[in-house]
């Protein structure tokens, strides 16, 4: 998407055809600045750090990470010295396991001498499928925005809530949950996007804000406590949120909160979206309060925050009262009655065993049941 | 309530009988300092200023501003004067104007000579109808929590989760959603307390936290986020959150995410209840979500925040991108439908129109309507 008239993706190849750009996150929003990958252990150091996040950007870094140790050395002991270090930067993270899975298979089946070009030709598809799938979902989810804006005749402004930074920078390009609202905004649908700043990382406010700026789009930051008053009172007309992983029935793990707003949107008959790239589908499991393990993280993230100081420095400051202890849980699970659609890049399901599976019959479980 | 085992009040009057002295509460939580006021003027900046805030306290500072100016001058002018000055301080609170028209009515009916002894005695009663308001709330509501407890089989652990600060450092003592606790916890009952921080003025994590832990209750800050995961795991038994304004339905404008976590008790089963003094009902209204006006402050306590550095020192930071609006809404309406209980200073009643008129029939419009 673009940063101030410039169209960017969040990682690409340089124009020496060897070493990999990505966009710094962490300086983020404050400070937009582009970094060089030149070697295999930058790409992990940048995936560790946190100079890169989300899931699909991670699992892209990784994959050029392991063509700069092709690029460096394409022996077999290479291969897998770079799958083991940069394996190990986020462990949790499925897109992270599922590239390097996927490299290291094609890159062993070959000759030492062919795994540079390879690797870089299929991290670059690995990208390409990236975007082409949210790009996917951007078009579904506009067409569902279009109809909802058509059905309300066409107000002046069509309010989205969003919670949590599932936009360009957590994909290669385009986002999940907001690559429909980016379509609808460049079709000339005047949104307006209400953006969670999302406690106690803030990713909403640091993040989406800054994405949703960058491009144009109009927007407002708000407290997650602020939904539920909104959608009381007309000003949402859709939700749309990402989600780290979706269950077989339609259970969405997301952001911490994310819960909270479905609550509300249906309480005031709003509907509710999830952006999904199937690759975050578990087939496996079905009950996503039940079967989900919830990561807890560093009660620090909670009781302290970093901002930028008067002086223009990024200073980390205390929130709460030393010997306070604070507890810091990563997601929740919405539960799929409370989920209007998914939209997937095959197109819109409800949020139901049934409804995914007619999605995308050769993963579905009943498939191998029955 | 206790600071580091000595027993406070968030006022009471100087040792000389005229000053009045009170926890300046902008420090906390990373300074308690107790400071004078000796002069109507000190009042009056005590509350413009928070250093004294939540509606009971404000009232009783009010008061107290009053009696300051009959001892510096009982004239008729003086008084006029002194309720303009401090009526102007927090135009939209219920309480200040409260405690400022009796006073006023009180001392311009007798004669000046009479009126800083009246003033003082006055003020000292509304400091003490308050806490006896909030004993009231606390034992009707230690008697529920102690039912629940023992229904539950006297666990090891008895979770509750509260949002904002009502507690005695909003009042004179003990506080209105927080008298329960202490009470319970006074009385033997392992409490535990989910703090939700409550951006974005942070009530809960810098106020809540610090009075909870000086009295030694143990407590966890979370983000407001956390609250329906924590539910859904069955880790909350009770909340319990005050009230700014309750409709004769039974409608409560509490501060904004209130709304979010009853919704989220209500789909988990999990009782919810306001601590509400009958001063904060508005017996002429019924619908809350209709009729209520929330007040919108300023964005910037959205976009910035302050806290403590390395350094020690206090400071603001932002924490939004530049040219990215936020909102600040600072209150919502939980309807009545999500509402366990209302625990007021006569009993706990349930939140309906009969409910409530039941407890307070001198009060209820239906009396004088039929």
């Amino acid at each position: 998407m673009k940063v101030d008239g410039t169209s960017y993706c969040t990682i690409w190849l340089a124009d020496d055809g060897r070493r990999v750009k990505v966009i710094d996150q962490t300086l983020l929003p404050f400070r937009f600045e582009v970094i060089e990958l030149a070697a295999m252990a930058d790409a992990a150091r940048a995936i560790k750090t946190m100079i890169v996040r989300g899931a699909p950007l991670i699992g892209a870094t990784a994959a050029y990470g392991m063509a700069l140790a092709m690029d460096a050395d394409p022996s077999d002991a290479s291969i897998a010295s770079a799958y083991s270090t940069l394996h190990a930067t986020r462990p949790t993270a499925v897109n992270l396991a599922w590239a390097l899975n996927d490299m290291r298979a094609r890159l062993s089946a070959i000759k030492p001498e062919a795994r540079r070009a390879l690797a870089y030709k299929r991290a670059a598809e690995i990208c390409d499928a990236d975007v082409a799938t949210n790009r996917a979902i951007g078009e579904h989810g506009h067409g569902i925005i279009r109809a909802a804006w058509d059905g309300k005749g066409r107000p002046t402004r069509f309010n989205i809530l969003t919670h949590c930074n599932a936009g360009w920078l957590a994909t290669v390009d385009w986002g999940t949950a907001l690559a429909p609202v980016y379509m609808a905004h460049d079709a000339g649908i005047p949104i307006h996007v209400w953006v969670d700043e999302t406690r106690p990382r803030n990713q909403g406010a640091s993040l989406t804000a800054w994405e949703l700026g960058k491009h144009g789009v109009p927007h407002t930051v708000i407290a997650d406590n602020a939904g539920g008053h909104l959608m009381q009172h007309g000003k949402v007309d859709m939700a749309i949120v990402g989600t780290d992983r979706t269950t077989a029935s339609g259970d969405v793990a997301n952001k911490v909160g994310t819960y909270l707003k479905a609550l509300a949107a249906h309480d005031n008959g709003i509907p509710f979206y999830i952006g999904v790239p199937s690759s975050s589908i578990d087939w496996t499991i079905d009950d996503g309060v039940r079967d989900i393990v919830i990561e807890e993280r560093s009660a620090r993230e909670q009781t302290h925050i970093t901002g930028r100081a008067a002086s223009g420095q990024l200073v980390e400051v205390q929130l709460s009262p030393d010997g306070s202890p604070a507890s810091n849980i990563g997601f929740d699970v919405t539960p799929a009655r409370y989920v209007t659609g998914l939209i997937t890049e095959r197109g819109v399901a409800p949020a139901t065993k049934e409804g995914l599976a007619g999605l995308f019959p050769e993963k579905s479980p009943s498939r191998v049941d029955r």
